[in-house]
Formats: C-alpha cells, structure tokens, sequence
C-alpha cells in the first residue's frame, strides 16, 4: 500500500510510525505491529501505532527521525508493507516462560534493543522477566558480553586496566576521587568513567566536574592516561554499553533492577577492565542491608567476572551513613581537595579510600597496601596526582577547596536538645539534598557537622543546607519538616524511632550502580 | 517553574508532555515521573518525557489532548510541579513482588488505566505480575466487579438476561447468530454484544454486520430487545469494561492473555448478565488443547460467576476443524441466513446452536431443552426471529444468503489426489482468510467443499477462496504455497504430517475471547 508522508513534527525514541486505523485493517496489522517503509532507495521498519483522528486515511504520520532516514517530504508516497516483528520477541517470551536463554538469543535481544527496534512494551517484557526468573551467571556473562559488544570496546590502552566501582546509595561517598589518584599515583592505569546521579545527591561526574571538564572524548581520555595514569571522566557520552540506559528507563519507574550485574560489568568489559575491586555499602538506608547480602552479591560478582576474564574483589563497607561531611557536588569536591592536598581528613573517607586502593595494590602485587595508600594520601602524592588530573583534562591545576563555589543561600540546622547523634537517616539525607538543588546545582547539598556518635550540645549546629535559589531551600526545609534527618538521644536509649501509624508512602529506590 | 506552551500538532493516548533535559533536571524529575500542569483555572497530571532537542529549555511540549484540556495556545505561560506518581504504581509492584492484591488496590489500579494516568511501561508490569503469579478467584471477581464499574453498567432491561461467550479460535464459528433466534424465539432475553475479529477472520459483530447495523446505541438496543427478546450488536461502541481494550494493547503483542477471565466477565457483569452459557472450543489449532484444560477453564469460570452473581455453565466443543463451511463475515452470515431460513443446514453447526440453547433453556426451567433448540431452527421460527432483529437494529427483513455479496475475485483449490480428509488446520484456515482480506473484506474469505473424514476424489474442489481485491487473493495464494491446509489420505495413515527440519516462526496467538 502506497501512504502519503505526514510530518508529525516532533521524535520519538523509536521509529513508530501512525497509520490511520483504516489503513491499518486494509494492511491487516495492529499497533505494535512492524511494517517496512520504502521510499526511493531507502527503507526502514516502524512499530506501527493507529490513530482515527490525526492521521487520514491514505496518509502515514511519520517522526522527524523517521522522515530523516526515509528523506522524505510532506505528500512523498512511501511503500509500506507489513513485516514480521524481530525474531527477539520470540526469546523474550522464552525467558518471560522462565526459560534461560542462550548466548546468540541474549545477544539478537541486545541488538535489537540498541538498534531501537523493540517496543517500550517488550523492553519492558524482558527487563519483568529477567526480575521474576532472575539470571544465571552464565547469561549474566552473555548480556554483560552483548551489552559491551553493542556499543564502543576500548582496547587500546596501557594493560593492565585497574578499577573500581561501587553499588552506591551512600550520600557524600567520594571515594572514587580519592581513589583513582592513590592508584594512579602508584604508577597503576585507572581510566575511570563514572555516571552523573540518577537517584543520589551527586555522582563522581557530577563531583569531578566542579574542578575540570569531565566530557572527554575516546582520544582525549587516552591523552590523559598517557600524562597521568589516571582519568576521572563521564562515562556517559561514550557510548559503553549503551543498552544500559535504555533498561535504566524501564526500571526506573518500575523500581527494580533486575540488571545490576551486566550493567556493571559490561561497562568493565567495554573499558577492557583486568582488575576491579567493588564496594558494597551495606547497612539501613542502602541498597544491600546486611552482610550474608553483601556476599551473596559479592559471590555473584567475582564469579561473573571470572566468566568475562576479569580480576574481581569485592568490600562490603559500612553504609549507615554519609561519608565524610559533605554531600553535593561541590561540598564533595572540596572535602576531596582538601583532604589530598592536605593529606588529612575524614577518618572513615581515609579508611575506606585506603582499603579499596589495597585490594588493587594486592592485585598488583605490591606488599602492604593499606599503609601504601595511606602513605601515598599523606605524603601529598595523592594530591600532586589529583591537580595533575584536573589539569590534564582541562582544568586549573591550582584550584583550592574555597574556590569551588557553594550556596549561596544557606541555612544552619541546630539541635534542639544534648545528647548523641544516634543514627543519620541517608535517605532523608539524600532526598534533602536533592530538594536543595542538588545534584543539578552543583553548588547545593549539606555539610555535616555532627556523625554518628559525636556528641551533641543543645543549640550546636548538627548540619548546614546550601542551595543555589532560595526557592530551592525553602522546598528543602519543608521537605524536612516532615523527616527525621538525625536522632538525638542518649547512647542507653532503645527505642530508634517511633512507627508512624501510616505506612510511610514514598519509596526509596537507589538506582545508582 | 513556569514554561511556555508549545504545540506538537499530534495526539497521544495518555496525557504525556515533552520536556527539555534541563527543565527536567532543574525539577529534579525523570522520564516518566509524574507533573501538574496549571493553566487559568485548568489543571491536568501529565507523564514526563525528556529531549534534548525538539523542544527547548524554557518550552513545554503538548499533544493535542493536553492542550485542549488546559486551553492553551502557543506560548501560554504553563505552571509546572512535580507530583507523586499514582498510588497504583505501589500495587502493581506489589503483584510484581507476587502478592495477592485487595479489592480496592485492584480497583485504583483499574481506575487509572481506564484514566489513563498509567504508562505502558506500569500497565505492562501489570500485565506481566498477573501472568507470572496468577490470579486467584477473588481477585478475578475483583477485577471482574471494577472492569465492569468503570465502564457503564447497563441495569435497566427486562430480567433475567440470559448470555452466551465463547472462548474462540474456531474458524467459521457462527453459532452466536444462530443462538440468540433461537434463544430469544423461546421466550429468553438475550442482549448478546460481541466483538470485532482481532486475530481471527470474522467476528460475529464483522458477521451480523453483513445483514444490518450492528453500531447501535444503548437506547437503540433497548429499543431492539423490546420488540424482538435479543439481539446482536457491536459492544465496542458501549463502553463496557473499557479496561479490557487497554489490557488487549499489552496482551497482543506479547502474545500473552493473562486477564482472560476477568475480561470475559466484566462485560458480562456490565450488562447483567443473569444466565451465562460459556463454549469452549477445545482441541488442535485452538487455545484449549484438551477436555481436562477445558475443565480447568470452565471450572474457573463457574467459581468466578457465583462471585459475580451470574449463574455460568460451560460446554467443551470440538474445535479441531472450522464450524460450518464458510469463513469471512459475508459467507458466514449466507450459511446463518440460509440455515435459519431453510431450517436446516450444516450438522455440526446445528448440533453445537442446539446444545448450547439447551443450556440456557435448563437455565429457565424449559424440558427438553435440545429438542426443543432443534424444533425452533426447523420450524422456522428461529428464522423469523432473526428476519425481526435484523429489521429491529435496522437491517433489510427481505435479505436472503445470495443477496449478500461475495468476493467478486475467487479460486477453486482442487485435491491432487483421491482420499479422506484426515484433518484441516484452523490456524492456516484462519491466517488464509485474513490474507485474502477478512475480516476488513466481508466479501473474503474460505468456502469450505469438504471437512474431515468427507471423502475426496483427485480434481475434486476441497474449498474456494474468496476476495475483494485480485492482490489480496494472490497475497492469500502464496500464502498457501507454503502451508498445508488439509491432510488427504488414507483412514489408515499413520503419519500426520512430517515435521519440518526447521522450527516454524510464526507462532499462532488467538487473542478472541
């Protein structure tokens, strides 16, 4: 059947196409069916979507992706005719059956995915099925493989690759950023590509990048290595695993993560990875609440990494709370800054930077590695390494703690009565933050005075709350209002917090990997 | 934060707005998450989508839907919050964790389907929870009961209503518009609202339609029922259970039919149904492959009814072959016409109409129930009842089977060689038919010379083919080229057919309830 181009004016994230239902019975198809376009020497396959209204019998709305690919003009005549959908429905009704699939059937999936040639109902189909029947380690390693191959694979780098990752959901964990210069400043490769936040206060991106750029190409990513042994750089743009963010949008909303371990790795595989150690903060308010999880999940990823030819180690660290005192982008960034040029500061960032940098010193060979570290963060060589980065990915290699702008709208939280600080809530933590602007003001988020077991006087201040727009705290402290950030108590006291008589409606899920 | 209005000139179904990535961002939402629009004294909850292109920081995207909704024009200044996403999310999540859900969970989640205040992404979890999990009884009747009250609810015909459903999948299945003569000629009100064809080649809505109007309105089929005790209508237009159409948009494409009962039953409850006949068709090339599947299914059904308070029996049929001769809408209402109007006609069909009105009849105290179905049909007065519906819903009473055209285009299929016809296959039958044009071409479809165990000399016609169109008919020829559609051989053969090397593709979903 011959239909005349409609432009619709607008995109959509995958080639649909509207045929007007007449159209549609004449071709014999339904919405969701797919239908091959031609026009001149060009042709496409669309997910079909009917409409009775804004598309008239005899015409095809087409999306300005659709229209670019086809070079088409209003009232171009395209030949459409109806095709069969992509082999890889069939397997995920296969796994949705609870059947495990094979290599090449995970892998037509992930290209079909990628290729954008699946519906949002599919994609949804897969990612349920993969929650409800779970994945074995063996298809964990199929996706992870499929998920790297169908996006850019880097190779060509100094081996061996070290790096490291975390499960997340800790407010103010900065790790990486300390990390990466301890490693690379041991004369071990690091190349770290990190996310921006998606659910959290602030993602090592998002950190990093109130000192230097962090949207780097392929090439200029290699150039910094080459200069420094070490990157701190948005992943983002680079085009790892790209089918990630297509399933991130479906279990977002959903909030399920039935993904989380080709996701991770697969982007290990696409940077060509030979060690990595993982965090996993485990503890309330965390993705992994006790330790048997944190070993479970632990298990799971030295055993995939085996089956991808990846060295892992995994580290279940304490997640109760924040690490160290601030949280934001740039209150992170200058509680990074200063601790390495310094070389002192938080007792828990120390410790927990210098253990993970151990696991990948042992992995390397080098003896003592916990001291090592430390000695690398208190020497300054830590700090020399981290202003090296930041100049060679752009930025002023002079930069100091106080020259990263925060706030300006700022407000001081003081505690109502003596005691101890009991327990931080990291969600409250986390969401006030957010509500403060952050991580899209780069200049808003908390700074802790008081942590777990510090000592509190009546009237002292437990934490300030920076934003950008004053609009932006006041919504912060409304949202408070309403939550208990800190409890403050006497350290006899039992009783953690009373239930609220109505089931607490708001979820928290940390979709942050 | 305020936005100004840009119209994208196209509809959706759910009320979705674009918005830039840095708008979204500085709202702190994602796609998918949930914001109020504010306009004047017009407000609407919309769903979010993000670009980064097409529509602008500072800019809001609209469908057609959205703006008319708010009244906004082109750069109509947009108030903009972020709101919680609907309550239903948490249940559906829930049934996805393989909880049972409560009454009113099910009936908030029904409601912002019906609302569309849900993506596909949360309908298709939904979808896929009751899939994997099931549902018990009392939640179909949940289901069933908020379906029904969502939609409109018909209360005010004559009592009791007596109701007839059959799962479907047989082709040239036509017992319905014989049933309701025969049921409404003895006395019976029996307001039978059906479909159009979705996977098959004729729905009985696609075959009554070749006789009269089958559109009609509530007050039109009152009207009808008055003078005549039944009809036979199109319930697509009644908003019955409205739910369910939604569910078929999830369900078609993943070929999956978890909500089978509840759809059945809620339209039933819709329009008060008192008295319920269920056929299920059971055998090869249908959904129920055998009696004890059919009596799981029908046991469900009964267990269901008494929920609802409708009284359900069910009668498994042979499915293995079509019912009748002809399949299309225009030669399926020719063999009804001519079987009434004669009072007699193809035995398997007549056997099937009988036993199921005698269902109902024992339903209504009536004797003899069988005899007395078969004594309506040869005394004509099941004729004379259908020649009055046809004329009450506004059809032609004088129409006789000739008068109703077919194809104009057609060919004979000849055997090859002598024999019996060990067995047809409905799914090919079906899929011929709808190649040929059926159901959107009532005139096409299949003419049947010859069923199963009839004898066939070599040149002899097995069946015809039928269609409006010369490129249809072709369509339907090639089709064949590469299936069988009957088996002609000898009683004693042994083999049935030989299973083809590779794997046949095309799986066969019949989506007819």
């Amino acid at each position: 059947m011959y239909l005349k181009a409609k432009p619709l004016f607008s995109e959509a994230k995958r080639p649909m196409v509207f045929l007007n239902k007449e159209d549609a019975e004449e071709l014999g198809v339904r919405p969701l069916d797919r239908i091959q376009l031609s026009y001149k020497k060009n042709r496409i396959v669309a997910i079909i979507n009917t409409t009775e209204k804004f598309v008239s019998a005899g015409e095809i709305g087409l999306y300005s992706d659709v229209e670019n690919e086809l070079q088409t003009r209003e009232g171009s005549l395209i030949k459409t005719e109806p095709v069969d959908p992509p082999e890889s429905i069939a397997f995920i009704k296969k796994k949705l059956s609870g059947n495990n699939l094979a290599s090449a059937e995970l892998k037509k999936i992930i290209e079909d995915v990628v290729e954008n040639r699946l519906s949002e109902i599919e994609i949804t189909a897969f990612v349920i099925g993969l929650y409800h029947h779970g994945l074995s380690v063996q298809e964990a390693a199929y996706l992870s493989r499929a998920m790297a191959q169908t996006g850019k694979m880097i190779t060509t780098w100094k081996k061996p690759i070290y790096d490291k990752h975390s499960i997340g959901g800790v407010p103010g964990d900065k790790t990486s950023m300390l990390l990466v210069p301890v490693v690379a400043a041991a004369g071990l490769t690091i190349p770290k590509t990190s996310s921006r936040a998606i659910t959290a206060p602030a993602g090592t991106a998002d950190r990093m990048e109130c000192l230097c750029p962090v949207s780097l190409d392929i090439n200029e990513i290699k150039r910094v290595i080459e200069k420094t042994n070490g990157c701190l750089v948005w992943g983002g743009a680079l085009d790892l695993a790209p089918a990630d963010d297509i399933f991130i949008e479906i279990e977002y909303p959903l909030s399920i993560d039935p993904l989380l371990l080709p996701s991770v790795m697969s982007k290990k595989k696409a940077i060509g990875a030979n060690y990595l150690v993982i965090d996993i903060p485990t503890g309330k308010g965390v993705k992994v609440k006790t330790i048997a999880e944190a070993q479970e999940l632990g298990s799971k990823f030295i055993h995939l990494g085996k089956k991808l030819g990846i060295s892992v180690e995994c580290v279940s660290t304490l997640g109760d709370q924040p690490v160290g005192y601030g949280i934001g982008p740039a209150l992170e960034a200058r509680e990074v800054l200063k601790t390495l040029l310094e070389g002192r500061g938080p007792a828990d960032l120390i410790d927990k930077v210098s253990n993970l940098a151990s696991v990948l010193f042992d992995f390397a060979g080098f003896k003592d590695g916990k001291q090592k570290a430390l000695d690398i963060i208190k020497s300054g060589r830590a700090g020399k390494k981290l202003t090296e980065i930041i100049e060679a990915q752009g930025g002023n290699p002079k930069i100091k703690a106080e020259g990263i702008p925060i706030g300006p709208e700022s407000v001081e939280i003081k505690s109502r009565k003596s005691g101890q600080v009991l327990w931080i809530n990291n969600r409250v933590i986390t969401q006030t933050a957010r509500e403060a602007g952050a991580p899209k003001d780069k200049e808003a988020g908390i700074l802790l005075h008081k942590k777990t077991n510090d000592n509190v006087k009546k009237g002292e201040t437990l934490f300030e709350i920076y934003a950008k727009k004053k609009h932006k705290l006041k919504r912060a402290l409304k949202f408070l209002r309403t939550q208990d950030v800190m409890k403050i108590g006497k350290p006899h006291e039992m009783v953690l917090t009373e239930i609220p008589k109505e089931e607490e409606k708001e979820e928290f899920f940390i979709l942050e990997r």
